[in-house]
């Protein structure tokens, strides 16, 4: 069984913070700050321009790939970091569109996260060739599947709601009807167990700063399946996914496998604090993290609804069909939301009603729990969120 | 005048190494250790979540981006920071092409990164339309530049030779044929001035790794002429570029201005290395530096001829007509750098024959370059490069 009394202890949380917002930025681990600190006075600092070779900086991208890909179902070898999840968005869209070159239907829901969606209008804008984005409600996504999608395109767990998608019979049923599929992971890495192999996914994305606690804008990953690495065409086709990329060609030649997914030259310094952030994982039982979480959701959904009933559950109330977050709707969700960050209850919100709390029980047991449901029931029922003070909008909601 | 004993006290150079190889890895600001570690334990530590609005953590890719304007020309608001410079390339190339419809043809040179031209013909193969790369002799661009050409991608200093392109005139030239223009500045934002308004230059980009010193992998810029801010269609239209992000629209609204070139999540932890790096310039004149660097490089190269008659400039002998940094070739030339390393002269070797060494007056003197010479000539007057250990290569060259 996983110890998370211990895993607690490595994580720098302020005493009195209950950090309910792993789902949006995961909190820092202990052992993050000396790492990056050592990597820029003595591999930087020392090494200079030969830390690319002595302090492997250049297999990183793969080496740190590998990592994630264990938490995520991925054999060795196919998953590689770097860029942002955007960007790996338009590297696997793009990839999966030219695998599948007689269809022109690319099918999401609108419980994707908007990023995805505005990365796919961009690409179809540039590519000005009769593609569509059809975009239904999650419950409508797999009727919607048919013989005329080139891809499926989805994001496991609902960022808003922490619905859960089934991978395994959506991938299904999309390869039947000759479909691929691009499932990004965002909500879904460190947070569920994911079997991508297991699923047959064709290409997968996700951040490491939610769930995986890599610090803000960390780096982001991509997954391609053994059957497409070989084949699949980079659209980014940066020099560092080059077959050799000191040699200084002139034309570009795909490097082998997932190394071609690379493009640019790789974020050391973020990538130090990543590699710190994934240690904690090495003694870490993925189902015993969702028995866990599913646990502490259950109990908060239980004491919130007795102690709150104003508050509207905006997730499935089977554990099953949740990712790692709970939301609860309030048309003044927003300033209620600021009102428990001010009394150190930190959970977020996002547009247009919905207060978003997330339970890793990495750093989050049921004392947490139940001293956040403390917390909301004073705010809610005594109005401690109706000022001017709170309703007053910052730039990042 | 710039005081340059100043400058060089705040680099963390080791004792004893002579480094001329800021044109590859800028070498650490003594400031930027204390400055991530603290970003990592005040910011993410204590803020978490909440450090996107009360640490600013959201604006910084225009902070920052201004803060780099003025190094190059470009007046507020016109520059971002964020990802690699091969995506900065990817997002300025398609704007620039769909900015200029009705041609298909893109004029570069064989002086130009290799992976600006990768990342061409990346986007040509998804654009599929008929789209064509001609790639010239550095010194056959300005007669190629014809009424076909959609856009004129190049890099202002040839990472090779160092030789400099004359932004101004090629634009002008450009221009006149009704083309647009994608200027690269990897080796230019901080080796020399750069006047992109002055020479009405369409897009640049540029890394902050080199010159500017910000770590591996830091993060890249683009620019936007005033002129297309508002029109450039982003093909990368990540959330960050949106109008509102924190809208959570389904549909997507480009930005105002530079903000549309934006994409994923800032790479926050990488751009407080990058805030430190640029803290140096703020008392410097690029003109001195300019004239301090072409200064030492005559130097070398006088002394270097001079002592090493063996090996052969590969750089324009004309100092206004070099970038900061100076090149010899050598058919041995691998092995004779990797001597010059275990030496603690370091500069670095583009394949197949090019020894480079970089001179940037920041933390190079005139001591510093005789003695590099002095090393230089005992290893190749002493064939101390020839051994099996030193043509041994290494991944990264």
């Amino acid at each position: 069984m996983t110890d998370f009394t211990r895993t607690k202890s490595r994580f720098a949380i302020p005493d009195g913070v209950v950090y309910l917002d792993g789902n949006s930025l995961g909190p820092l681990p202990v052992a993050a700050a000396d790492r990056v600190g050592r990597m820029i006075s003595e591999e930087w600092g020392k090494h200079l321009i030969k830390g690319w070779n002595v302090a492997g900086w250049m297999t990183q991208p793969r080496r740190i790939g590998d990592r994630i890909g264990r938490l995520i179902g991925a054999a060795a070898g196919t998953v590689v970091v770097g860029d942002t999840l955007s960007i790996k968005v338009y590297q696997a869209l793009a990839s999966a569109l030219e695998l599948n070159p007689s269809r022109r239907m690319i099918l999401s829901d609108t419980g994707n996260f908007p990023s995805d969606l505005y990365i796919a209008s961009g690409l179809l804008g540039s590519l000005d060739r009769g593609y569509e984005l059809k975009v239904v409600a999650p419950e409508d996504v797999e009727a919607a599947i048919s013989e005329t999608i080139a891809v499926l395109m989805l994001t496991e767990v609902d960022y808003r709601t922490g619905r859960l998608h089934d991978m395994s019979a959506l991938t299904r049923k999309a390869h039947a009807a000759g479909a691929l599929t691009v499932w990004d992971l965002a909500h879904s890495a460190g947070a569920i167990p994911v079997d991508l192999a297991g699923a047959e996914a064709d290409f997968a994305v996700g951040c490491t700063y939610k769930y995986l606690n890599a610090g803000p804008g960390a780096p982001a990953f991509i997954y391609v399946a053994p059957k497409y690495a070989d084949t699949a065409r980079p659209a980014l086709s940066g020099w560092m996914g080059h077959h050799a990329p000191f040699a200084f060609d002139l034309d570009y030649r795909a490097g082998p496998g997932i190394e071609r997914m690379r493009v640019g030259t790789p974020p050391i310094i973020a990538m130090a604090a990543l590699d710190a952030a994934l240690d904690i994982w090495d003694d870490i039982s993925m189902t015993d993290v969702r028995h866990a979480s599913i646990a502490l959701a259950d109990l908060f959904i239980r004491e919130v609804e007795r102690r709150c009933p104003e508050l509207t559950l905006a997730s499935p109330r089977d554990g099953k069909r949740r990712g790692s977050q709970v939301s609860f709707r309030h048309p003044d969700g927003y300033a209620i939301m600021q009102a428990l960050i001010a009394r150190n209850v930190i959970g977020d919100f996002r547009a247009p009603d919905m207060m978003r709390f997330g339970f890793t029980p990495l750093y989050i047991g049921e004392a947490e729990v139940l001293a956040a449901v403390d917390v909301i029931a004073d705010v809610l029922n005594n109005r401690r969120w109706d000022t001017a003070d709170y309703r007053k909008k910052a730039l990042v909601t």
